[in-house]
C-alpha cells in the first residue's frame, strides 16, 4: 500500500532536516512553493505542515513563515527518560559502558521493527545517575535504517538526537510496559548491587513521526533513590 | 488570594453537574446567558468554557451549542488504571476487600492535600485482576471535601466517578512515582504471594480541574502477568 501523499511531503522535509539542508531555526518554503516543488496540491502541503507542527517539528509564526524547531538533547531527555529524584528535577544519565553488536534479528524483532529486518544492531549501555550505576539498557534497531551506526561508537548519551541528526528519524512516541523484578547475578554485577535487589524492568517500543516502530529497548532501573515519574491525564 | 473569576464560572458549572442539574449530554446555557446568570463578562464565560472543553468536561458543537460530556467509569479506568495484560486490553479490577477509616492527617498529608486538612479518610482496598489478587491500594482524602464518604461503603470500583457524581470533584491529572520493591510479610499475606515477591510501588498525587491535590494514593501492583503501561510523547 502506497503511503498517503502528505507523508511523502513529511518525508521530504524530514530528509532535508536530516541532511542538514534545513537547519533548526531555518525557514521552510511557503505552502505554495512546497506544493510546487514536490508536485502535490496545496491542501496536501498544508496537511503535511500541520502534522509536522502538531509533532513539534516545525513552528508556524503568523505572518512570518514556518520554521524548523530543534529536538534538543534536553527535550529528548525530558520526554523519554523518566527517572527522577523525589524533587522531580531532570537529571542527566552518563554512559559508563557501551557495547555495540550486529546480529540476526529474533522473530519478535523481525515482526515488530519497521521493515521486518533480518539483521539488527544491539546497543547495550550501563549508565550512572547521581554518580551511581543505575540503568542498564539494550536498544535494538534495524541495520537497514541505521546503517553504519556501530562505527560511530561511543554514541552520544541521547540516542534519539543522533537518530534525528544522522538518520533523519524522529522519535515521537514510546509505549512502555513496566514491571517489578529482582536483579539476576549478571544484572547485579553490572549495576554493582546484590543479586535480588528490586529493579524496574521496562520494555519500550519507540515510534517515529511516520508511526513506524524503529527501536525496541529493554531497560533496568535501580529505584532506591529515584522513581520513574509519569503524568496521567 | 481570591481565585480568578473564570474559576467561579467553572465551579458553578461543575457544581451543577455534580448536583445532577446538568446531566451528561445536557446542553449548557449560551456564553451570553452564562455571563448574565453568574454576573461575569462574556470573555470570562468564554474562558471558562474553553477550559472546561480542554479538560474534556464539555464539548462544543459548531452551530448547536455546548454539551456536558460524561466521565464514564470506562474512561476513568482507561486513563488512571494502567495495568494491562501483554495484549494491552483494558481489564476491570474487582474490589475484594475494603476498609475505610477516619484518622488524623500526617504532616505530609496536611501539607500536600488541598485545604490543609487535620483529618483524613483512608480507603484501603485489595483488588483482583483476571481472578487473582493483584492490587493493594490506599487512598487518602480530606474529610472536609468528602464528607460522609465512609457511610457509602462499599464504594464503587472507580472512585473518581464517585468523587464526580457525589462531590462534584473532577480528577483530571495524576502524577505517579513508580518504584520496584519486594513484598513485606503483611503485603504478601494480603496479596496471597510469598514474601519477597517483586511488586511495583506507586505513589500518586491526583489533582482536580481546579488544580487542587485532592487525593494521595499508594498502590502495590503484582506484575507477574500484567504490566503498568504508559505512552510517552
Amino acid at each position: 500500500m502506497a503511503p498517503p501523499l502528505y507523508q511523502t511531503v513529511i518525508n521530504s522535509i524530514i530528509a532535508q532536516i536530516a541532511a542538514g539542508d534545513l537547519l533548526p531555526g531555518g525557514m521552510l518554503p511557503s505552502e505554495t512553493q512546497l506544493a510546487h516543488d514536490i508536485g502535490v496540491s496545496q491542501g496536501t502541503a498544508r496537511k503535511a505542515l500541520m502534522m509536522l507542527e502538531q509533532h513539534g517539528i516545525v513552528r508556524r509564526e503568523q505572518g512570518r513563515g514556518t520554521f524548523v524547531t530543534a529536538r534538543t538533547p534536553e527535550s529528548s531527555l525530558f520526554n523519554f527518560f523518566r527517572l527522577r529524584p523525589p524533587d522531580g528535577r531532570v537529571i542527566k544519565p552518563k554512559v559508563l559502558e557501551e557495547r555495540i553488536a550486529r546480529r540476526a534479528a529474533t522473530p519478535i524483532e523481525r515482526e515488530t521493527l519497521h521493515g521486518t529486518p533480518t539483521e539488527v544492531i544491539e546497543i547495550r549501555r550501563v549508565r550512572s545517575l547521581l554518580d551511581r550505576r543505575g540503568v542498564m539498557e539494550t536498544s535494538v534497531i534495524s541495520v537497514d535504517l541505521f546503517s553504519g551506526i556501530e562505527r560511530r561508537s561511543p554514541l552520544p548519551s541521547a540516542l534519539y538526537v543522533l537518530y534525528q541528526q544522522a538518520y533523519g528519524i524522529i522519535v515521537l512516541h514510546a509505549d512502555e510496559a513496566i514491571r517489578a523484578s529482582v536483579a539476576s547475578i549478571d544484572e547485579a554485577t553490572s549495576l554493582n548491587v546484590k543479586a535480588g535487589t528490586p529493579l524496574l524492568r521496562v520494555e519500550r517500543l519507540a515510534r517515529d513521526v511516520l508511526d513506524r516502530t524503529i527501536e525496541r529497548r529493554h531497560s533496568l532501573y535501580l529505584t532506591e533513590d529515584l522513581s520513574y515519574m509519569v503524568r496521567l491525564d
